[in-house]
């Protein structure tokens, strides 16, 4: 399956009060992870928008397990990859490592899916196209 | 057990170019909701800080399950509840609803904890107290 | 002219490692202040797009001066207020109080632009529709 | 005088619903340059905490043009580089290139402050430390 892996740089912003990275921040990221590993593919947001006329993979799912805390000027690595794959939907991992230590431990559902109408946010799964499952798959066309 | 109920507003910043929000957001909302909870319990982050030597209560484990997207100028309520009580964590429920549909579930396990020395970062759970484990429950002090 | 206030609640997770607000979260908020500051004239972002087929009014230039720094769980005031009126552009200034004291006065300058063609990002300005010039003023229509 | 370069990757999440990027998050991209700068420069902030006391160096002012809208995927880069230095306060210019045509330009005065007491957010100017001095002039020590 494909894999990607990002270092990232734990920014002062993203730190709170208690001087450890204020989580939601960590989603960010992995949605970025997420995007770069999607890039990797070739099937960037895109393309799958204007080749597919898909509007992209939100999410249906997400959980973390938060296990070493992370604070700022932190370098880190997230390592993400496919880690299951449906007719209309995949799952992401990430792993993210601090000083070679997993951190945290991320999964994403995403759903492929299509604007209905003119409206944001009325949408329905679609299939993802075969040439994406392909890449997902980490083939090379 | 102790509940809350949050009304907030989906901003434009909070949407990503799909039109609808981008979910780290919603991490954020939660948060908050689970601060403004356990404020309402009269355990103020604040107050956690200087009157018990505690650090706070980090999460150690996330997961949300997406149900209908939210967009841009929607009003949505979050009702957030403490579901479950240990000795050194919590679990807080937060069940986010637009137009009295349910959107989003999602769980957040906190442990209480205080920071080991000076460096932020190093920490290590602690019991939550009693008075503390009280107006979780719900109890009038 | 047109003015609001609005009270907002300064979150943990906007709050840095020293303990005070991360800056970049004041604009957040004062873009959160001009999109309710145009709902209460009538101009709703929603509706600026799909009456009058304008993209929106994106930023050219803002400035901020920060007088006093702000901390979680403060509770601040922010009067919004159109301060210049021109043919495609307009000037929101917020002032931002704690405690009844001044802690931020930031500029925004506003300019109303359309889309050309499909790309996001290629975009003119275009004139400020009448209706909204007299709203802008605070004139009842 | 000190100068650095970094390049940055608008992401999918610092984008809005018209598919640009929200301007607040530029602010998030500076705050993070400046802080590369200083880390460039020996004066992380870590050390800065440490080794002087200080709480670091706060906004007192910022003002930004943007010229040119960014969107999503874009990747932009931002020259970083001291412009004025006071006795208590400096100056950071950001100028953020999209394809080599200015896109953005930012002006930052920080003031260098350390902590009264121990509540965050009472805080008092100090006069820059003269090797901090130095380094932000680029003289090597």
């Amino acid at each position: 399956m494909l894999k990607n892996r990002k270092t990232i740089r734990i920014e002062w912003g993203d730190c709170d009060p208690a001087g450890i990275i204020f989580f939601p921040r960590y989603f960010s990221y992995f949605d970025a992870c997420t995007h770069a590993l999607l890039e990797r593919a070739g099937c960037r947001q895109r393309d799958v928008q204007s080749e597919y006329g898909l509007l992209g993979f939100p999410l249906v799912d997400v959980r973390a397990r938060f296990i070493l805390p992370t604070r700022y000027d932190d370098d880190v690595v997230v390592e993400s990859g496919v880690t299951k794959l449906g007719r209309t939907s995949f799952q992401v991992q990430h792993l993210l490592y601090k000083d070679d230590l997993l951190a945290v431990e991320a999964f994403e559902t995403r759903v492929c899916v299509a604007l209905i109408g003119e409206n944001p946010g009325t949408m329905e799964a679609r299939p993802i196209p075969p040439e994406f499952i392909k890449r997902l798959n980490g083939q090379k066309l």
